[in-house]
């Protein structure tokens, strides 16, 4: 619980594409938070409508009518494709933005906006007018991985295999027969095999970045859950380390958002909050050494919406957990 | 459906360790089969309790009263550890057996008993006295990477990822408070991370024994679904090859309950059938040839009872889907 | 297991409407029917695509095309309002038809067709050219109620209350939102609240001509299940009687897909079976004679396809049960 | 949000039986209460086991270890029958209680402790030394009975039907066969058919207390969800009304926690809110005035530990909401 006796005025913020999955999550994190005050929130098919959240609603408008001048920052949580444009109209009324789609990722090929994985770029962020938010699948493997990049532990050639699994609303809330509950329910099934899923971009972009000389694998795989990923790594190392947990325990001291468990993480871990769980062992009886991590995150909080706003709070000079559910 | 007009009695067999969800799922199978009868169905704590199906019931007996002399064939479930005895005192009544625990498996310990993975060993199986039926992960990840083996495309030295996920009747019916439907559902977990998982033994004294040189490293995991195993792999390959399905067709050709499809196959494309279905497709972006490897089997059948029953018909020389949905 | 040794040509059939779940399982069945062959399958928006059942396989027509002439039966599985017309076309035609839809049922205002509800309407059925399959809450319900009502015991000018809550097959398979899973899992809502459904019309109409002059008040729920109908029924008799099985009892004699049961029949029981199971009680503690009845179906089988095949076969002068899962 | 700015010291209070769903929840609530401290937590058979909610911990204690004189309010979580004679021994401590076992609850032949219904006992709940937390399923019909007895709507001599469905939750987390995810999920059920509930005792000498002469029918059922209750209510008035809301509203206006709906709740309504979700209808085509009421609250929130704390701030002279999720 955070001490806000003393904020007297909130800061004006925006969502755009406030009806989908990340959107609405979005919205409810903002409409709780102690110092921001969401003045407005855009979805064109549901315009006039109202989202309620505890006491507090807002009424859905258009997009083409967000007032971005009248508020500090704004985040988008349009489609992919869909955000770019929007973005500079915002960033040109002068408005700081957290971008939630894929659009100005790394790898996007959209210059150098600062990719918001927080806990290793909280000063890129801090400082940045545009923020590119983390993929969900990307988060996840990500805080694993990168802690190893950095440290040159990894295996050079040698190939990381993610095996990542996403509750539905990671697949968003539009009405497709294969979301259907009686298509989801008491199934569960790869998609994207061979490597083909967007996020690749922003992973490969991110390990290669932080100094490791590796190929990455990625499937994911559908749950019959609402929410929360689970990813399974596999990675090989240059030689045996005495504690696999080193390099997280190094990047991650004192992080309030990042938890090294003892026991493999689960979803209900994690579900419903801001949090990234993580655990690791060496594997018994492979010739090389390898080691195994099992990381899990809410998809629509640290994996999406929770971490725009641990940026936004960055950007705006507010203790970076503010609103945050822990 | 299959033409049983002319049979006219029927073979005697029985079931030890008939009320777990394999062994109840087996002496279903038994009860509706056309040209087999169960004679006896032991389950020492349900006792004098009957088992329905359809028309058909049996009442439980203890395993003390099983009367092997009678029957043809027994099929064991009996728990791992408890097995082994019990098939030897069914044997020396002169019963052949179906073992469907770990107990005599390669890697066990336990000489040479054929592996009654059907498919890769309809000979030996038809002639066995004793056959050890195949555990479940196991059957979806031999079925994918044997053929690989024997025809030497894994690259020698290589590691072979096999992440896999079951549903709950994998873990048996014994109630334990990690199997309540309040903890399992929305819920998803990796288990006996780190290669600990006691299938591994199977796994690499078969692929090992099929010609490849190769690690494995094997995370089961546990999915909120009543059953199924859905089996994503990645292996490496010596070289690349123009059709990665070729291998499974060369050994497949024909095969009533293996599938091998054109995209990724889910647990509901397979649950309630006999059947194995699999699909593989080469990894892009990487610098060594790859390919992953989809695997989806109903776990109590093809995983457990299905294939015993398989395997059981060959053994007594009937046609080898019999009893069996396809 | 039915002995079907002496059929030489199978009857052929049509289906229209069979997309939908009822008519994807009316499909299903006829495909692995021992005597009827699916001679065409029509779904407008999935026209020329393939429905596979085991080893057989049918490609979607268009509705326009079916080839009524050269078909005995037509099971119509179209929408309410759009079934009617087509069955007029089908009969002008030549063939018989069983009618999902609610078009022609009781209440309808669709003159005398017969009702299909099997066991209490067979030799109606039998010699009908068109017949009103019920709906898959009215089967449930009505069940249970017609042999009280016939046997003058329910209470005149008492109310029924009938709440009864069904899996999502129930609702369709057209993609809309509130049937995501992200929606239906772990929640469940009462609908159509205040006696609004339109299942109503034919149980009031079927119960009154049974003879029992009664109110009825129904309350269909949603459940986070694939498939499977239970209705708890409440209703009050006139004069207390000593075995509340026995209306039932009398009624379904020998009947092969109605269980009546020891204990309350549960979705699991029945799920994949085209029974339905019952079971009454005696209430406690209150001062007029009154007892709670369970009834549990498969929607899709007992509350839809399969009772649809069960007229079908009285129609065409088979065994009741051909192709029928027991 | 509350302002708790100036709290200094916090209210000392403890948990019996702190390891079930009710008492975990409970805990749950304390922990992150702003004006309570968990003092003490007992689970006898997790004992020396840790308690962890947010930053928070504590470690069971064994019954026998509980400071009740520390504290100034005792929670019992404990089995209904083992609860009572705890409490005795913490009121002779000097320590008031919320008892949520039913012990004490009308009807059980325990005197007269206030029945802690806190929108219809508010003042005698806060000067009570000892108050009997009321059942889940009692919670859900209450809220919605007692208005209109109270009022004198309901038909003297009338049956009030009362189907309601619970979550698993419900049922506790003690490991039986019966609430495995293999046996819950793809299932529904009614049990303790014919009004065999024990919540029964309850709720008729709550009505009957409130004025009105009725009979209750009450059919509980399990659903494949983890929280949540919805009931559903049909009821006979004596006369119609023109607003079947306006006992609701009149009873409960400006209560916080009851929220009059304007469309039938659904457990996704409710579920981590501690708040009663309320909506009736009147009932088309019957001959008496007739209206059907549907009731949706969590089970262990507004059900159980939501209420508790509710109760218990009332008690403890704090504003009535505190700590509370609304």
């Amino acid at each position: 619980m955070h001490d806000y006796a003393f904020i007297v005025e909130k800061i004006p913020v925006g969502v755009l594409g406030a009806s989908g999955y990340a959107g609405r999550e979005l919205s409810h994190l903002i409409l709780a938070h102690p110092a921001l005050e969401l003045r407005f929130a855009t979805a064109n098919e549901q315009r006039g409508t109202a989202l309620r959240r505890g006491g507090h609603s807002i009424t859905y408008s258009s997009t083409e009518e967000a007032a971005f001048g009248e508020v500090a920052l704004v985040f988008s949580a349009l489609p992919h494709g869909a955000s770019r444009s929007w973005v500079s109209t915002a960033m040109e009324a002068g408005a700081r933005v957290v971008d939630l789609s894929a659009d100005l990722r790394p790898g996007s090929g959209c210059g150098d906006v600062p990719y918001g994985l927080t806990e290793l770029a909280r000063d890129r962020v801090a400082r940045a007018s545009v923020v590119a938010n983390p993929g969900c699948y990307a988060t996840a493997a990500l805080l694993a991985l990168v802690p190893f990049a950095r440290s040159g532990l990894m295996a050079p050639g040698s190939a990381v295999v993610i095996d990542a699994a996403s509750g539905v609303t990671g697949a968003g809330n539009s009405p497709r027969r294969e979301l259907l509950f009686g298509e989801v329910a008491e199934d569960f099934r790869a998609y994207k095999v061979g490597n083909t899923h967007h996020h690749l971009l922003e992973m490969r972009s991110v390990v290669s970045n932080s100094g490791a000389d590796v190929d990455l694998l990625f499937t994911p795989h559908l749950l019959p859950v609402g929410r929360g990923i689970l990813a399974t790594i596999t990675m090989t190392l240059g030689a045996p380390i005495s504690d696999v947990l080193a390099p997280w325990r190094h990047h991650y001291d004192g992080e309030p958002f990042i938890e090294i468990a003892e026991e493999p993480p689960t979803l209900r871990d994690v579900v419903g909050r801001n949090v990234a769980r993580m655990y690791a062992t060496a594997v018994a009886g492979v010739r090389r050494p390898t080691l195994t991590a099992i990381v899990a995150i809410d998809n629509l909080l640290k994996g999406a919406a929770g971490q725009a706003v641990q940026n936004a709070n960055l950007m705006l000079g507010l203790e970076e957990g503010l609103g945050l559910p822990r």
